[in-house]
């Protein structure tokens, strides 16, 4: 198993050591290589993603990312120039974001019901393809566009994706975020797609919510969600109100996938950099761990995998929530649970 | 004053029934001119809102608007032809809607914060400029797209008027949320409008965040925002979570306001049609009075809008919440308070 890992900025690298500490138990074997790219390169030298280096990261298995993002970097350029530059380079076209509330975690919700749902957000196209731009800037006449790309092919490799793992778990429900009352177009498309593919899945209920609705629902009734398919920017947005009410975006991993395995897909915690808590070792390396669980699950490696998320479920009902332990112990931690899990297992 | 009302679809007329009850216990001598627009009207002729009624709309000093639409109109028909319609004929650029936790009113938050904010949304331009198209319909290489627009003019009108109205709040603090780190043509154009305002109100204190940390600060730590500025579609999604952290979309009130005043503003409960209990008698009218009492606001009867929000008030920290009543009691105490209201205040 040859990874790439980018520990990138912020929290970044103290997440991903307890990350590879964790993995080193289940996969001794793996080959890791560091690639340093984010703020810290881009100051020194004004790279980005060099072609050299985005080639050498095709070479590998998976890719697993820390964080990208410092406040010394003016906005957008790390996120376009890096984070979404991989996404689109790799064609990262499933963009993965299980929300789960583990027995013992917090949930900012009153009455929180059982929540166990995976967002199937398209992560290649609609308000994220960068087309737009600006006409007759600083003047009082200016007009700022942001083109929304959706194509038939994008769409239906999502929403197929969506309905095979419906498909595969226990409730067989999905559900399509969009908001075709308004975006009639691109609604149009996501709707006829949905339907289309719905056929050959009887297997599976399908429902439809606008995304306003949707938020509400998320607060109200979230145990409602199996599977959610959406675009590109609803997917943004409901992922981190789904990871807010299981807990916060300090447990919530992710995978970018390119689910045809032509290119590696990468693996990120949500939290971002948090350069606001950055260098003191206090940051909750839980979602770097759950993010090498859905590697090896997309590896294959699902024993491996199902070991990494039980042992976090099995910490996350036993940590004193309070105070959860510094960086390198809740590692340690769960690097002891996977490995007697190993040997128990 | 003038008023059109357009009752409406589903609960519309229901709630629009109590709405003018209590109108009428504050302005008696409003006069009133009720207009049929919606489904059945759509159904029944094709029209949506024909060029006269638009016509004699304008000559009034406000509109109120019940609820459009219903499942037996196809998705976006309404929603566009008539709703959204409306909103660009009038040039409604400020969609108010205020966000507050009264008194009695159960949170489906664990432990909320006082909530007082209200967020301007921008009204008439955005990914709601209805600009985009379809490629290719039905073949494999289908392509949609949505194009937001967003100009010097249209953002600066409206950050403006949220400043304004930050100024003259208590905590003078005004959030910006967009995301302009992925949308960075328009997410340059807000950032800078914001800037250039803010020089002129050194008195409002300022914020920025992206939409998707916005959700999630919405459920844990909603008591930070004040004034929120955002742009139509983001708007959209917040206010709606919004309503839902203070007790639902049933007491949701807004506002479409022209607020140069060349267009009669328009004013209607956020919870839409709910066809599920259309008819019942059983839907609560509240979030059409606080309507009510946002568009006396808007026309300067200051004080019976302050008179209309104290009697809701009342009546959320009295009201037994299981059991609010019927549709025409929950009007009935409403108007019953209001009028006692003016007697002793
Ligand atoms: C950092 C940003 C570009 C990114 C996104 O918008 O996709 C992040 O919010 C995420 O969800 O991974
Ligand atoms: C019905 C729909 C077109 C409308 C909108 O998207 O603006 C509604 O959701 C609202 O918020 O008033």
């Amino acid at each position: 198993m040859r990874l790439a890992v980018i520990p990138g900025d912020g929290i970044g690298p103290e997440v991903i050591a307890e990350a590879l500490k964790v993995l080193g138990e289940v996969v001794p074997a793996a080959e890791i290589t560091r690639y340093d790219l984010g703020a810290a390169r881009w100051h020194a030298t004004g790279e980005l993603l060099p072609e050299s280096v985005l080639g050498e990261l095709r070479q590998h298995d998976a890719i697993l990312l820390g964080a990208v993002g410092d406040p010394s970097v003016p906005s957008g350029i790390l996120e376009r120039g890096l984070l979404l530059r991989l996404r689109f380079e790799l064609d990262h076209h499933v963009n993965l974001r299980p929300a789960r509330l583990y027995p013992g975690v917090r949930s900012p919700l009153a009455d929180p019901p059982e929540i166990d749902m995976v967002v199937v957000r398209e992560g290649t196209e609609g308000p994220y393809a960068g087309n737009g731009g600006l006409l007759r800037k600083d003047t009082p006449h200016e007009i700022a566009t942001e083109v929304s790309l959706n194509t038939s092919f994008g769409v239906e490799r999502v929403v197929r994706d969506a309905f095979a793992r419906a498909s595969n778990r226990q409730r067989r429900h999905l559900t399509l975020v969009h908001k075709t009352n308004v975006l009639t177009h691109a609604g149009s498309l996501w709707s006829r797609v949905v339907e289309e593919v719905s056929l050959q899945h009887p297997d599976v209920t399908v429902a439809y919510q606008h995304v306003d609705a949707a938020t509400i629902h998320m607060v109200t009734d979230p145990g409602r969600y199996d599977v959610i398919v959406t675009d590109n920017l609803f997917g943004d947005i409901l992922t981190d109100l789904a990871a807010a009410v299981t807990g916060g975006i300090g447990l919530a991993a992710s995978g970018n996938l390119d689910v045809t395995r032509r290119n590696p897909s990468m693996f990120e915690p949500v939290h971002g950099s948090a350069p606001d808590i950055a260098g003191q070792g206090i940051a909750d390396p839980t979602a770097a761990v759950l993010s090498v669980a859905l590697l090896l699950d997309h590896l294959g490696e699902h024993e491996a995998s199902r070991r990494i998320e039980a042992s976090v479920a099995f910490d996350l009902a036993t940590r004193d929530h309070q105070s959860p332990g510094a960086t390198y112990a809740i590692g340690d931690r769960l690097a002891a649970l996977v490995s007697s899990n190993v040997r128990t297992g």
